[in-house]
């Protein structure tokens, strides 16, 4: 882990650009650390510099609440290489969204399956990378988008031992047999009126999903009209699986 | 209203049995309030006595929040009369969801309709009678089932703010017009595996309200089985409404 600039904001937070490898990525922790902080990964679409803004405020806020957040860049997005046949399904994607016409499960597995077989393990080595940090400790959290990329780091990290994820992407059918796997407990934000998504697609993943604690929750409104207080809720949700020793319900 | 007992419990509760005409009721509050308290109605199936440990438990969290909460008996239930047409339609009900059989739009309009026409006028009394005592002020919210008594509650009562809402039993067809009109703020919960309700039906209920801020928290269990962490969920709702004055989201 190479850090490549430091900057302390105005909310006492030190926040630190570095890279894994050649992937660029930002870590959000408390000025002073008072002791080591569990780790929130936070989850985007790709393009971290666009997503910068909405994707700073979400880490901030996990800050403010006694976490450390990081977050990598996607393959393909930002100033990382482009892959043709992903730009190409993606065009394929947009397209169909914006006409109204379905969108194919063939185009979302040419989308997302080599997208998540990609990100994971960046995923996987970011985790390895800023867990060596003595101000970062265990348990960690994922939190936000991709979906497939939540879905599959909370079948296959075990270091991950709660994930927020919000239903705002298209996941490949061949990924519902994962969801069927997971254990760890999940809090799934929906927006009901999400332009780009398929509702009963999240639906039906919510019901697929194994967790045995998992609690959707849905807000009226489009893709970005997620409301203030869900990054409250996200928080608590956080704190009952990271920091409170779990106990069975009262 | 007639209080007919009073106990101090030993959460720092006041709990006074009262009477409303020949309604019987029961209210909680702090045992020494500092100042006036927003109140929470609490709603339930019916039957107070045999629901008094899930009532009182879930009102006496709202008081430990800050809030009064009181309750009533529902006509036909406990000690009060009961309708031999009511009685032979939850008769009917109860037998179709025992042998898997489609519950008519018929049976439940002949068992919810006249509850509705009856029970909601007698809350609105009740209302009267508790905010008439000095340590009780507005706003009002309504927690709980029977899900069509709160959506009409909510429509019709313009004391109540908010309303958190049980998905639990089931709503006549005809009500769909009247959740399509509620403006307050909304959030329903609902047991993804409850074995007495139909998933769909309160989901395209979910999506039916009117309100402009209405959030669906749906957790993985059975009608009972709601997480103990909703509790909290459902005072920091209506924390947002009944305390905090209301702010566009940020």
């Amino acid at each position: 882990m190479h850090v490549t600039s430091e900057h302390r904001l105005d909310d006492h937070v030190l926040e630190r650009r570095f890279t894994v490898g050649d992937i660029p990525g930002i870590l959000w922790t408390p000025e002073t650390p008072a002791e080591p902080t569990p780790l929130i990964l936070v989850g985007h679409p790709g393009g971290l510099d666009m997503m910068y803004p909405r994707v700073s405020t979400r880490a901030r806020h996990a800050v403010a609440a006694g976490y450390a957040a990081a977050t990598i860049e996607l393959p393909g997005s930002g100033a990382r290489p482009r892959s043709a046949d992903a730009e190409k399904a993606r065009a394929e994607l947009r397209h169909a969204v914006a006409v109204g016409e379905p969108v194919t499960d063939d185009v979302v597995d040419r989308l997302v399956l080599p997208l998540v077989e990609k990100s994971v393990p960046e995923w996987q080595s970011a985790l390895d990378a800023v867990l060596e940090l003595p101000e970062i400790c265990g348990p960690v959290g994922y939190s936000g988008g991709v979906i497939a990329i939540g879905v599959r780091l909370a079948v296959v990290e075990p270091r991950i031992a709660a994930a927020l994820l919000y239903a705002g992407s298209f996941l490949p059918r061949s990924m519902f047999e994962e969801a069927r796997q997971t254990t760890i407990p999940l809090q799934i934000l929906l927006q009901w009126d999400d332009e780009g998504n398929d509702r009963q697609m999240a639906l039906d993943l919510f019901d697929a999903f194994g967790s045995q604690e998992k609690t959707l929750h849905a807000n009226i409104g489009g893709h970005t009209g997620v409301p203030h207080f869900e990054g409250d809720d996200g928080n608590r949700f956080f704190d009952r699986h990271l920091i409170v020793p779990r106990t069975p319900p009262g």
